[in-house]
């Protein structure tokens, strides 16, 4: 495997493009578009939050017979919570992209991120979509960066494997910061590959990549009613198609997992305010269910985030917040590491010197282990510090 | 009923005092005791952390007999994560307390309230015993603030009420901000009355008016290791034994709801940083349990909590944090207030004028309601926003 250069537009036959329609004020690209010069097998995810968006409702709709081609994204209104506009807004943007790029309806999907409750301005929205088609180019540079709302940077990555003696690349651009948790959270994550795979084994690959990224990632615990993973494979690097259980599928869902390993990495250093990458990492749980929650709970708590943000190693918080958690654990089994310094063992306080724990603090990755030494399942959580910056973000986001 | 002025020496037989030991290296007050002139029918509530200090262990140990008369608190240590010299330490702190004011060792009950994972400095402690007990007096003010740890004002309150012709007075002093959340978390609350009280109608009692203040309140949804609630009845007021299902039970309880729901408000309103109050109501769930699991959610979440620091109403985050709580609801039965102000109604936004909500943001005081319109359930819970002051306090607090 290699990292290439680019992202969405990586793969062969891909085209993507972006332009400002007037939804952000800032006059930066909030219009953008993916596309798929030849037919594709297409296969998505969606928040679990029972408030969606009717770009959500849509999207969904469209992909059922995995045809879709394209992908027309908003950024700056999530299209959520206006009734029964929602869904018709997103049928007349996608009928009208269609018709534009020569699709059937169906084959186009949209997706939305932004302030929840304002009606799109479908109009200008409208207006813009010619220049949008005709904006397409094989650079997905601009498109990564007009799915971003509050995110610092613009996020992209892509790969090459061989698969059959064929090159076969894969790329994905997302956007998230914020809101980031439980089920891959305000996250719009875009796929693509050239690789020519089932319909099933590309399910069971992109399931398990998101399943492994960035369903694993928490910035502050709550989930949006918009969050959307679609991929798209066109086949055109023509290998042999890739069948599930094959050494070629494990070489391709491989390859998937690093790039969305990455992407959900970048997600989490730039959760709004982030300064440091935090892993929790649970041991010895009696079942995966329990290390994952707490693992979950940790990376969540607001107690350990802000001592991570002010580098200072006071593990209490971390022992308090995994007796909190609803698991059952024995307290004189539990032990924690900062880094790989034992720093509470069977539940009691080990002599390490803080100075060599605050070093530690210091450093941009951040890894906590949390031993329960009651079984043999693991989980782990990617989560980021909380800091003043994150309140200030979050307090001024709508004006 | 009447306020009257005072904490947990208002009522009839009860002394306080404290002193500084050097746990504190401010010099304030951290070590406690609080104390009944006459024998006591005393109970008490504890954190459901499985990570506990053993001044809870010891603690929950003394009262199983319901007659300890006394409580020596020290705050600035939690005793806890330091292994077996835990209980060590709380037995000789109790053993030596109780020598010096003629009492049995179980007759003293200890809480801790501080920082994790060190010592209990005992030498430090023991010293000033001597000195604590003769510190005893008719004042309560110096224990509210001697229990006191990143607290920003003590917190005290008393009402007198009468039963059966004799005044009878019930009295508190809690302490308690941040880490504030699931069941009654990081605070310590004492109770004391001279109600001539059924062990079995004050256990009952303070069960309730627990569940219905302290249980009910949210500031960043962790739990603490060394939460502790305890009421004493001393019965020197003279009146009739109150028992369970009595009139005057239903007045005595009353009145102890009254004030352990006002030493709840004052907790929020002290959360760390917090600069508004807000309470949180779910009407309209199939379940009680429905409603409760809604409103936690909610006033946990950080987006809202965020919000309502930057006085933004924006209610998207509210549904979408009602949407992500695990519960089912039906987004187009949803509709949400802020203050009076319907803001969204069967899922979708109403038209209301961003000027009055941003004058409901403004006041101190932040009602949020939820209306699920699925059955006939509610719930509530009392919360505060989330301030960059806050994420200062919380990164700083070893330091």
């Amino acid at each position: 495997m290699k990292i290439i250069k680019g992202g969405v537009t990586a793969p062969g036959g891909f085209l993507a493009g972006a332009v400002n329609c007037g939804i952000k004020k800032s006059k930066r690209p909030d219009l953008a578009l993916l596309y798929s010069e030849k037919p594709c097998v297409s296969v998505g995810t969606f928040t679990t939050n029972k408030v969606r968006s009717g770009s959500v409702e849509l999207c969904e709709r469209h992909l059922r017979d995995s045809r879709a081609q394209a992908v027309i994204v908003n950024s700056g209104n999530a299209n959520c919570c206006v009734g029964k506009k929602e869904i018709k807004d997103a049928e007349v943007i996608t009928g009208l992209a269609a018709r534009k790029i020569g699709l059937t309806k169906a084959m186009v999907l949209i997706a939305s991120t932004g302030i929840i409750g304002r009606p799109l301005p479908l109009a200008k929205i409208k207006n813009k979509i010619p220049a949008l088609t005709k904006a397409l180019k094989k650079d997905g540079h601009l498109f990564a960066k007009a799915i971003m709302t509050t995110d610092t940077v613009h996020k992209e990555k892509a790969v090459m494997i061989k698969i059959g003696g064929k090159l076969v690349k894969i790329g994905g651009a997302v956007k998230g910061s914020g809101m980031i948790c439980p089920n891959m959270a305000t996250m719009l994550a875009f796929f693509t590959t050239d690789a020519a795979i089932e319909k099933t084994a590309l399910k069971k690959a992109f399931k398990e990549s998101v399943a492994d990224s960035f369903n694993k990632i928490s910035v502050d615990g709550d989930m949006s009613t918009n969050d959307s993973a679609i991929i798209f494979a066109n086949g055109i690097a023509g290998n042999k198609t890739v069948k599930k259980g094959s050494a070629d599928y494990s070489r391709f869902s491989n390859a998937l997992k690093f790039v969305s390993g990455e992407l959900a990495k970048k997600i989490v250093l730039d959760g709004e305010g982030a300064r440091k990458f935090v892993e929790i990492k649970v041991l010895g749980a009696k079942t995966k269910g329990d290390a994952e929650k707490i693992a979950r709970h940790v990376a969540d708590s607001s107690l350990v985030k802000t001592m991570i943000a002010g580098g200072d190693p006071n593990w209490g918080r971390v022992s308090a917040s995994v007796g909190s958690s609803g698991v059952s654990i024995k307290q004189n089994k539990l032990s924690i590491y900062f880094g790989n310094k034992l720093v509470m063992k069977n539940g009691a306080a080990v002599n390490v010197s803080r100075k060599a724990l605050v070093g530690i603090f210091k450093k941009k990755d951040i890894e906590v282990t949390i031993d329960l030494a009651l079984g043999s399942s693991s989980s782990k959580v990617w989560s980021c510090d909380l800091t003043e910056e994150y309140v200030r973000i979050n307090s001024e986001y709508e004006t």
